[in-house]
């Protein structure tokens, strides 16, 4: 059986899925495109060569009785109602995040599902599909190093322009630990605390630089997340976790060892696009064929998406405030409760 | 456009292709199966829902209309007539290792693909598709250590059963060395010495294990090849290529780091089918994509086959022999000698 | 010439210090001991075969002709009377840590060593002498990472006994991360909190184990540390310092790496006298070195100790109050802002 | 009890270890000096302010009732006789390496050592005495690899200047791993061969570099001993023994990691003095301490050198021969099977 995916948005990441989807991996089609540009979504369609109607707006495309599930790829304002529009016509929606801009429109999405009555949208956090925290993952499940106790991880860029700002630091980049860690340590946030360590000189005027956000869960674990996105020497993703009886790291990704000019070194990504390729591959085949063989996306839900946008609010208070403020998130529903399995 | 696929054989290798071809990668389908035992190509064509017929033979398979490209999976000794008939059919092929039993019968292969005037044939040497390898050479070929002047290589299992004899060492195991180790350092074998180092206790008693074999290349750079399959601890493959100016090592495979009883420490592999996943999947997914967008295939020639062949039949000398062994290659035809890039 | 010790205090760590200036060590002698066991001193004098006299009193013994430099091992209570004692009488003094039990005692010994216009006294915070904080330190002032933003820490224990309150994790534990980071990066600091994360299951009742202390300088470095004595898996020392350009961390110690078993590991030593073996003898003959070189000692000084009597206060009252505190110290005298040169 | 040292020759390596007995061991004392050139002799007594007598030759000096032991640090011809003078008059000598310039001569001297019926002398193979080497011994030991089956070692400088000839690759570079391998792996050495891979273009014209030398022994290890003195990149000794159940590796020197500049990287030295130069200090400290302790040196034996010294002359035949030389050892006196413990 062959997934047919409709497209809102064809622009840059769109065209990505789109590429991925046709050219490497197996079970999915394109066969509707649309974008708030026409014309854009006309020469994807011809760029690529594919075999797909362009529609002139998301509500015509999600009703296309040839469109199986919809990604939503289009800007961010626009999510929420792509995907409530998707789930009216019970269709399956992958949405790149955020699924909404605000808390309140991720709950209204996750409302909308359980009426439904089935899973239909996955949200795509795709570090839960990268091998290295699956492993991190499978180690502390079998429960390698006891009990978690604290977290640390760190993500770093080399450089942003000047259109970055300090909320940005939150709720574009810390977002992928927001998601993965609550995954990774099966457990809740109630407190986060935003610390300035002094600024790098490299940020711009307008922008706090190094930040550190302590992150308390419900059973207490406490993490210390460190985003720097002026580091210069690379694109740089760690994490480790504590636990009772040990500490589990992250593995680096894999590359080539040199000894040379007197140093024994390994080279280290400066570009985010190389560091999680492969999981965007994984991601969505694992969509596809979780739909195909269980009839629901495995991937995180909309209720992960409400998690997400409830705790980085609170992070963005926490920026302002400089004290610790709480995540006020509801009690998770039954319907979400069920048990991601990664393959 | 779709490449199909006709398997000669439905053994584990062949099954495993069928699913990968299926259920991973994009642009291929298997329209056609034969086995020498037909039963067994129905049942496969059942379990994995193909939309694909049975054949009575090899020869009514390579000929049917349908099949754009032959997939060799039946055992050693019918690879050669395999192949020959798919060339003389006009069909790609990708034919799993060895191309043949004997190096006249690569040859022989070899002479009909530049008969026919077009390469068709790729062997199944996937280490060329391994990241660790593709970066090393990438390494290598930047110049970033200098001219290579020695390479140190290790093979090592855990264990073999009693039917592993101490050829198998070469034809079975060194073999993949001696394919991608003259794809790295772009260049051929000119003599090759065994050297039996104290044996194993867990080794059986007719196979001696470890060896070491040394490899001379025609530029004069070293190769010290380590095969160990009773190592015991786990299934190992490095490489290091010693340079004028540096070393580079192939990568280890990427893994959690623990901190936990005393020991920092990661895993190693124990089961060599998990070293390799990855390449299995990108050289099918390049044989498929290079076919449909140069009209031939990338990888490992039939030539590469022939230089494999003559190079272990050496080795095996030597292994008896206990001196120096040249290997005769005949000079490369220049239909074989095109750039292979991987992408 | 031969720098004469007299050692106030034979207990364990005492016993160390005469063994390492007997055995190890050149160009010291002990020539004189004195503990409140009398019995226990002759003891030692015997047990080492030392030429030395037993002194009924740390004040007959600092009065002595004899003794050029006095090594204060006494328990912590006497240790401000001990090194008031000897600067009275001129005499170079060797204090372990700590220099005394409060701020005001170390600032009542800054006080008596600047009237006595010359530096007699070194505080035995021995990790300035490691080679690893050495190379990390020497990193740093070369501006091989830049200006550091943050400092990351790690002190960890496998157990400790019922004895150990939470407290201790600052006085006795913490004490040297506080002494040995203000000498890294050349900041003090300003501010201390501690947080409390999940408790680890082996922590005793009345022990609240882990703690992470972030401790903010002048200039607004941010430090990490964290304090986990009940770590299980061994004694571990780390330390990173984020810099504008880099990185650099702390070496672990050098130790064999095998492959075994499926792992790849390296031991992580359990003892933490294993840990600054080096260190100890390098700090001990640098104190005898540079006194005999220059007339003075070297390393920590008298206002270091009482950095760390300061700081280590703001850390308990942060532990009690769950605030963030202040770090009062009073302006460094001219006296104590000479640079500290490890050879 | 202190340990009165006469020196013969007070060049390079004598100044050092005059320097290194007095200012940072314990134990010993420089009481007498002597070399071929007086004057020489007379300055460094001075330069160091040594309370110590010139002597006017090697013969005086050693009979000195002043002198316990005897430093042999004159030029390489010399040190046979030096060191048989030492035995007749009853001293301990501590002999840099060569023993002796001939395999008769290091016989010679093992001749009169059991003759006069006490081990006397020392021989400066400071590997041993490397914490790292310590540490491999030990595991192996332990059994905690099974049996040594292969071993791999790898010297490499970063160059050498036109004097250093080919020959000069095992008398003056492999001759350490001559020594400390065969107490690494507790066996002796069978036979031995030499292949020359291609030259590396900063070899100097009559230079053949790299050299791989291929050791045997009693047992069946075989060993793969590259020495590379052109390497360019650093000064790098590097060592794993591959035994039956597991492989364990000499540790990497202790450095700082940094990441920076899209490099995750540590430091190789490129100067060999800084490589062992702790091991230098154990060895001489160790030296001074089982003299004092058991009234005889605990280090490599003149039958180690005795040992080099024939293992050396069969590299040196298998460089010019090209074949396998075997190693012909006499069975080794009962006198020197005393089991050597490293403290």
């Amino acid at each position: 059986m062959t997934l047919n995916f409709g497209v809102i948005g064809t622009g840059a990441i769109g065209r990505e899925h789109i590429k991925r989807i046709t050219d490497k991996l197996s079970g999915g089609k394109i066969v509707a495109v649309t974008d708030v540009n026409e014309e854009a979504a006309r020469q994807v369609v011809k760029q690529y060569g594919l075999e797909a109607l362009v529609y002139p707006d998301d509500k015509s495309l999600v009703n296309s009785e040839n469109v199986d599930a919809v990604l939503v790829t289009s800007w961010g304002p626009a999510h929420e109602q792509n995907v409530l529009n998707a789930i009216e016509a019970g269709k399956y929606v992958f949405c790149e995040k955020p699924l909404a801009t605000t808390a309140e429109g991720c709950r209204r999405i996750a409302e909308a599902e359980m009426k439904y009555g089935k899973r239909l949208v996955q949200v795509g956090f795709m570090r839960r599909y990268d091998s290295g925290y699956v492993q991190l993952k499978q180690a502390i499940d079998r429960n390698e190093i006891g009990e978690p106790l604290m977290v640390r991880c760190v993500h770093r860029n080399p450089e942003v322009d000047e259109k970055y700002t300090t909320q940005m630091a939150v709720v574009d980049t810390l977002i992928h630990e927001i998601d993965v860690l609550h995954w990774l340590i099966s457990d809740d946030y109630k407190s986060v605390q935003v610390i300035y360590p002094k600024k790098a000189s490299r940020a711009h005027a307008n922008l706090k630089d190094p930040q550190l956000i302590i992150m308390e869960t419900k059973s207490g674990i406490v993490i210390q997340a460190e985003v720097f996105v002026n580091c210069k020497y690379g694109y740089d993703i760690q994490c480790e976790v504590i636990g009772e009886d040990g500490v589990a790291y992250l593995p680096e990704p894999a590359s080539i060892v040199t000894r040379k000019g007197a140093k024994r070194s390994t080279d280290i990504l400066v570009d985010w696009k190389d560091r999680f390729m492969d999981a965007y591959d994984i991601e969505l085949q694992d969509f596809i064929d979780s739909i195909v063989k269980t009839g629901q996306p495995n991937g995180p839900t909309s209720w992960d998406g409400y998690i997400a946008a409830v705790t980085a609010d609170a992070c963005v208070k926490a920026q302002e405030s400089g004290q610790k403020e709480s995540v006020d998130l509801e009690e998770k529903p039954v319907f979400y409760t069920g048990k991601i399995t990664v393959q």
